[in-house]
């Protein structure tokens, strides 16, 4: 029998794969799971979203423009334009996904053995996409501490080698909730302008921050336009992640060409998503300022029932909808496959995504889990409560 | 400036790029530009599909399953059984487009410096795809003279190194037409199993073909279960290429287990084209009978016209909708570009694909073009005799 590549192997599984089956059995046991792990939003999607695909009059349901469609990507550009971001169509290339945009820059700046380092903890995803490219992942750790604040540069720095290519940073920032300051931007654009590397921003969490916090692109960020490559999504935004459109952004006409040679190959985007996409660009801004709020009450819930538990540590998020807790537990695995094994409240237990699988550097984040507030509140907080019950009883058992 | 990779510079540009703005200039002029270049079929996409999209009744559109929807696999399934294939559910995996498909493919079975034997002419994004998981492609070249036939066992058996991982092929192929016989299919899998290869089918273009031939399927070869991969795509089936949904099929578990990995990084196909796909599986016989025979009447007004123009030779295509035709031209690249640029008949010219990008040895197919007979009739019998027409002026200029 042929064998299957090293590459292969070597791909990560999804951190949260090993407890699908655990939660499959609780629920053929007849238990409740809360899902505490997945990071799709229950918000509905806009209607104008929705109502276009709907009222769409397609006779041919042709491939779309390999960059996406001419219109829909200056509507893009007009979008940034109001967020303060300057970039014209040509400069974005439509991709599926922000996790297609995120394959093309790698595959577009990056060829095997070169380095690129990322704050840990991050979005496990990256981990796959850099195998897939063959392209080594360097982490540098940030802590539950300060909040994942960006790392030291000067800790940056001693990472850097002949071999590093660019610095990948998620803002806000899946698991942590962290938002950059535009202080912390400029460090880190001074840094690759000093080592000619690129800066790649995933934004795809861009619009929600919360407490009056402001955004601060890669791209608004002026002298950087040759080493600014921003990852976007519509998924997270409308709540549309099964539209699965996504953008790349970027000045640098290099990294779009190229990109594009990458586009061509998989022929378009998706036709009726484009459609939903580009309707979604009028969604009002009563939507977003619903889904804010929302987002706003649940965090403070969530983090003030998190503090109630005895020797719980929480980073506050300041944007994007998960958050990072640290448990009194020596293996946040273990913990959450009994939860599913073995606990239960009322015939409801929780599934938490144990955060080892965000972490680079084995033995980190072994006692933290990542919590996406994605539910209603009433949910959320007897989430909570159950998760608090069980640490009594786990530690007990 | 940071430098983009060596892989992403290798990445080989549409073999139709170069000709894009002499088109543009040509229907700026005002000429009417028939494009015999593009495998974007004009046939109207199953109502059926298109109205399941138009009646959904999504209200948030979440994320499918990593591998496609439950029912939809298990409908493919059936599909297949129709089709004396014989898989579960469980041995499919839904991607976005066939492209995707083969992406995974690539990843899953090789390495840097593996070996892909591929009969060329072939379909110029595997050219793509190989760069992008750092694959080496090994041509092996089949000839007009023999309409594209598989080329001799023993010329494959001459390029099998300890690199080589596997052979692919494309059935009914793009660009030749050609449709694999029972009898080849088999020689091809007592080969891959001597050396211990897996056999790659793309066959995207299954159901179109003609004069009573019938496609014989790499999954249908018993014995051939741990070799077998299949590439499948509803775009050209149902007139549907903006949907962007395809399959991977495999009784190889290891296979299916490590696309998945591949296919968890980017989460998810898109929705509103798995209900379209999955309703365009309902697509009543008729259409297709339809389909196929307005395509035999195509192909056999097309061969019988291009036949007429002297000094042209012409594969006679069984099956997909493509047609390879050598001119009496040295370079059919300066011809395509020459016909944009420079002529005209009563304000109509043609563009066509130079058959040079379908081949990886540098030198062949220079005096070929690719012929998509994705139009009507009548526009069909014009463009050819702007064809003949042309020949005749460019040999005199
Ligand atoms: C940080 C981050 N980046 C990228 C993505 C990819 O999202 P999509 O491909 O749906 O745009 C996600 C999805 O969860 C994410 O959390
Ligand atoms: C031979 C072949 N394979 C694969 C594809 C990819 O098609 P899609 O990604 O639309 O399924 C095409 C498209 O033209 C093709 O001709």
């Amino acid at each position: 029998m042929p064998s299957i590549s090293k590459k292969g192997l070597q791909m990560p599984p999804s951190p949260i794969r090993k407890l699908v089956p655990y939660a499959e059995a609780a629920k053929k046991r007849g238990t409740h799971v809360i899902h505490l792990n997945i990071g799709q939003p229950d918000i509905k999607t806009p209607d104008i979203a929705l109502d276009a695909v709907r009222n769409h009059n397609i006779e041919v349901l042709a491939y779309s423009m390999t960059e996406g469609s001419e219109t829909y990507r200056q509507k893009i550009a007009n979008y940034y334009a109001k967020n303060d971001i300057s970039v014209n169509s040509s400069d974005i290339i439509v991709t599926t996904g922000g996790s297609e945009a995120l394959s093309f820059v790698m595959g577009s700046i990056m060829d095997g053995d070169d380095e690129i380092i990322i704050p840990e903890p991050f979005y496990a995803n990256y981990n796959g996409f850099a195998t897939a490219a063959g392209v080594k992942v360097v982490p540098i750790v940030s802590s539950i501490e300060d909040n994942f604040a960006l790392p030291p540069i000067a800790e940056f720095e001693k990472l850097i080698t002949p071999n590093t290519k660019a610095i990948l940073i998620c803002n806000p920032g899946n698991p942590t909730g962290y938002l950059y300051s535009k202080e912390e931007i400029q460090q880190l654009a001074n840094l690759v302008k000093k080592h000619d590397l690129f800066l790649i921003a995933d934004e795809v969490y861009r619009e929600f921050t919360y407490d009056g916090r402001e955004h601060y692109s890669v791209l608004q960020e002026t002298g950087l336009e040759n080493h600014a490559i921003m990852v976007d999504s519509v998924s997270k935004r409308y709540s549309m992640c099964g539209a699965r459109i996504g953008c790349l952004v970027s000045k640098n006409k290099e990294v779009i060409q190229t990109a594009l040679k990458f586009a061509q190959a998989r022929l378009s985007p998706p036709t009726f998503a484009q459609i939903a996409s580009e309707a979604a660009l009028e969604t009002p801004d009563s939507y977003f300022n619903e889904v804010i709020s929302e987002y706003v009450e649940r965090r403070d819930i969530l983090v003030s029932e998190l503090q109630k538990i005895e020797g719980v540590k929480v980073a506050v998020p300041q944007g994007a909808f998960y958050c990072v807790v640290e448990l009194p537990v020596a293996n946040s695995d273990d913990f959450a496959q009994w939860l599913l094994e073995h606990f239960e409240v009322n015939g409801k237990t929780v599934m938490v995504a144990p955060a080892a699988g965000f972490y680079a550097t084995p033995g980190l984040g072994t006692n933290q889990i990542r919590i996406a507030y994605v539910l209603n509140k009433e949910e959320l907080v007897q989430a909570v409560q159950i998760l608090g019950e069980a640490l009594k009883t786990y530690h007990n058992s």
